[in-house]
């Protein structure tokens, strides 16, 4: 194959991807995103993006806050950090020597289901670049020193959070609605008391236990193809060895009984407001019907209902917004705002308005199709950097969604009836069992129970 | 040209701007970026990157914080804003509901130098998208609530922003650098004061004289040629009269005499700190000299001077970085760091020492080259994307640096020589002249004036 047909052949790949209609002819000519599992379990996925001369990987590892045991919050924070600060091969300084003399980037950051490392190089580096992405996961040296600055800067992280209301408020909402014991309850970044006791041998263990070619997914994008990659990546990876053991457990948690209101008093001069519930795991069923009723609710910009009630029809608000935080285990449905202190208890009584109807009332043909179509159309948006589909292909397969998922997801949404947001409305959404928290001047805000 | 040749005439398009070398063959076959000025002045510039159905807009108008006039603070920031709050043809909810029930984006911010408007489409959605940034760029009505809304807004982030020590340092490093009365003396944001006394007639009359069609440059990028930009952009911003007068003037500045000490007392864990000079404009001949000096400093990451001393030899602190921020006007050249309050006295005293090493002894040549490929390397990871392209080639057009800068910067980087980096160190770092800005607990900090 020729330049000119190899670099057509991988764009058309690319394209194959893509969640709109091609025609029959390109559909057959796209070689798909490929993947590989090696020997020892790693998932390589491979998807050709040419144009520029650059590849992004994305390893994701079942690392993430979920699977700390208690009395460890925060260590796969902390473990996450410090794989690039020193591996059996190279310290800290001279890895960061070796990536950012080639221009390159390489970060590593936990996340609450996963821990991710990026890795940025022009092509020619691309061997360097696994290489380092490579050592960090598979030799990390967590050297004390590294350790102790690490620790420090999380704890500043941490000092700085109690300072900023929003912050407290997620904090203060998500503690509530879980409770200690479940790994969604608290900040990735884990709680003050634990990240101090925290000791090396920990951390080595937690890594030992949670960082396997078994756990991990490694996608890499951009100007690479499948017979390139699959040589190096068996080469660099090939001799890591697989970890044992259930890659997480179900938190034993009670269910919530009742709602909750939780304030924290602070001479602020605008009051944030959590409220929600918790919602469904990523893999629920009515997982893109949620998705409606998010986006129906506060989920699609200035054109949600939230939006129209709370600030265009009572500015009561600047932005008002509802989120769902899907992952392994049902992370929160949440609705995000900040008010005059005078207005908080205002604004939380429309907002569990809005709730109630959408518990009641049947979705108007036309509103439904409104916020379908942004959906649909956000969608290749939100794919438009090989960054972005590189991280989207890893947790389609750590989630088991597949590889193709934005290739149906139109369907997905297409099929969601007004019936089908009753029943999830009527599932996830009761005002009696909304946990809300309310971080301002309490006093001011009038709140009552809604 | 059928479809498999101009997907490839536009890839091969787009490889020609890039910054390394292509062979002569696919440079001939390569059609540039491209450029047109409207009769009244509109510069547009399209940039063929094919691949997906999408097309990236920037409008860049000279309307940023830069061209306010005294007492009027913080009007670019609310004009701007408010621009996609209300047109002739439609009301911010009309205009929120059109973009978003496509699932596209548009937003609008003031820069210091600028405001940019951007905007995210399918292609099919071309047209309409533009529409509405026209529309928001040439009539915008501003309506009263709309204006108390945003006002409120800002107000609230200015609120916030006091809270926030790195901020708090930073706006106490820029007053006192460039003192009230030049516009990089204050955030872009504005001040509570002047912010609080704007009226809907100054914000009208702001955007009369500061937004026409001679001061805006309007990239597209994405999935569109000239042939089919030209015709639509000529019918919708075609009839945008021309505004008069100088696009912005220069600020009557009093040269700094000597160095400042600025405190700020706050009970804190960490002190902030922020350090520098007056820097240069980004069309100074030196620009490229300095750039290499402020990756040598504190600009490329974690194996630069600074970290190397402050960091990973003293442990003082978690990052320290230097920055350059050059623009119509010399924006300041800069250090930022945190360290505990204990240790801010001697952080200050090693940066001070590492600036009087750039000024005597010439750079080791290892050290020049490493620094030089990270500087050269990294410029294609700054451009991986359609927006990012599309930013860089509006500010590259703004500053009057050609279109192909990218293709010539490793050129202008690998002429620097010590002896240059010598002599900008000399020209624009002076102990003497430094102006120190810091925000923590004072006492404990044993700051001595180096």
């Amino acid at each position: 194959m020729d330049r000119r047909s190899a670099l057509l052949a991988g764009l058309l790949s690319t394209i194959a991807l893509l969640p709109w209609p091609v025609n029959a002819a390109a559909k057959v000519q796209a070689p798909p995103v490929e993947r590989r599992v090696l020997e020892n379990g790693l998932v390589l996925i491979v998807v050709p993006r040419p144009g520029l001369p650059l590849v992004k990987a994305i390893a994701l590892v079942g690392a993430g806050s979920l699977v700390e045991d208690s009395g460890q919050a925060g260590i796969a924070a902390l473990t996450a950090r410090l794989l690039l600060r020193g591996t059996a091969s190279r310290s800290g300084e001279q890895m960061s020597q070796a990536i950012e003399a080639v221009g390159g980037s390489l970060e590593a950051e936990a996340e609450r289901d996963a821990a991710a490392v990026t890795l940025s190089v022009l092509t020619k580096d691309l061997r360097l670049g696994l290489t380092l992405l490579a050592d960090s996961l598979q030799s990390p040296t967590f050297p004390e020193a590294e350790l102790e600055r690490e620790r420090r800067n999380l704890l500043a992280s941490l000092a700085q959070r109690v300072e900023e209301p929003g912050f407290q408020a997620q904090d203060l909402f998500v503690a509530t609605l879980y409770g200690p014991a479940h790994p969604y309850g608290r900040p990735v970044v884990g709680t003050e008391a634990e990240l101090r006791q925290l000791r090396r041998e920990d951390i080595i263990g937690f890594h030992r236990q949670q960082y396997g070619p078994n756990r991990t997914i490694l996608v890499l994008a951009g100007d690479i193809s499948l017979a390139t990659a699959e040589p190096i990546v068996q080469e660099i990876f090939g001799n890591w060895v697989p970890v044992i053991g259930p890659p997480w457990h179900s938190p034993s948690v009670s269910v919530m009984s009742r709602g909750e209101v939780r304030t924290l008093d602070r001479k602020l001069a605008q009051t944030s407001v959590i409220l929600g519930q918790r919602g469904i795991a990523r893999n629920d069923p009515d997982y893109y019907a949620v998705t409606v009723l998010n986006a129906l609710l506060g989920g699609s910009g200035l054109t949600s209902r939230l939006s129209l009630n709370l600030r265009e029809a009572r500015g009561l608000v600047y932005s008002a917004s509802s989120s769902l935080a899907a992952g392994r285990l049902a992370g929160p449905f949440q609705v995000s705002l900040q008010t005059k202190n005078e207005s908080a208890g205002e604004a939380v009584r429309e907002v569990v308005q809005e709730i109630r109807r959408l518990r009641t009332d049947p979705v108007p043909e036309d509103e439904l199709r409104r916020v379908k179509n942004f959906l649909t159309g956000n969608l290749p948006l939100q794919l438009d950097t090989t960054g972005k589909l590189a991280s989207f292909l890893a947790r389609a397969e750590y989630y088991g969604l597949g590889l193709d998922l934005a290739t149906r997801y139109p369907g997905l949404i297409a099929v969601v009836t007004p019936e089908d947001i009753l029943r999830v409305a009527q599932r996830l959404l009761d005002p009696q069992f909304l946990v809300i928290a309310v971080v301002g001047d309490v006093a001011a805000g009038r709140l009552t129970l809604p």
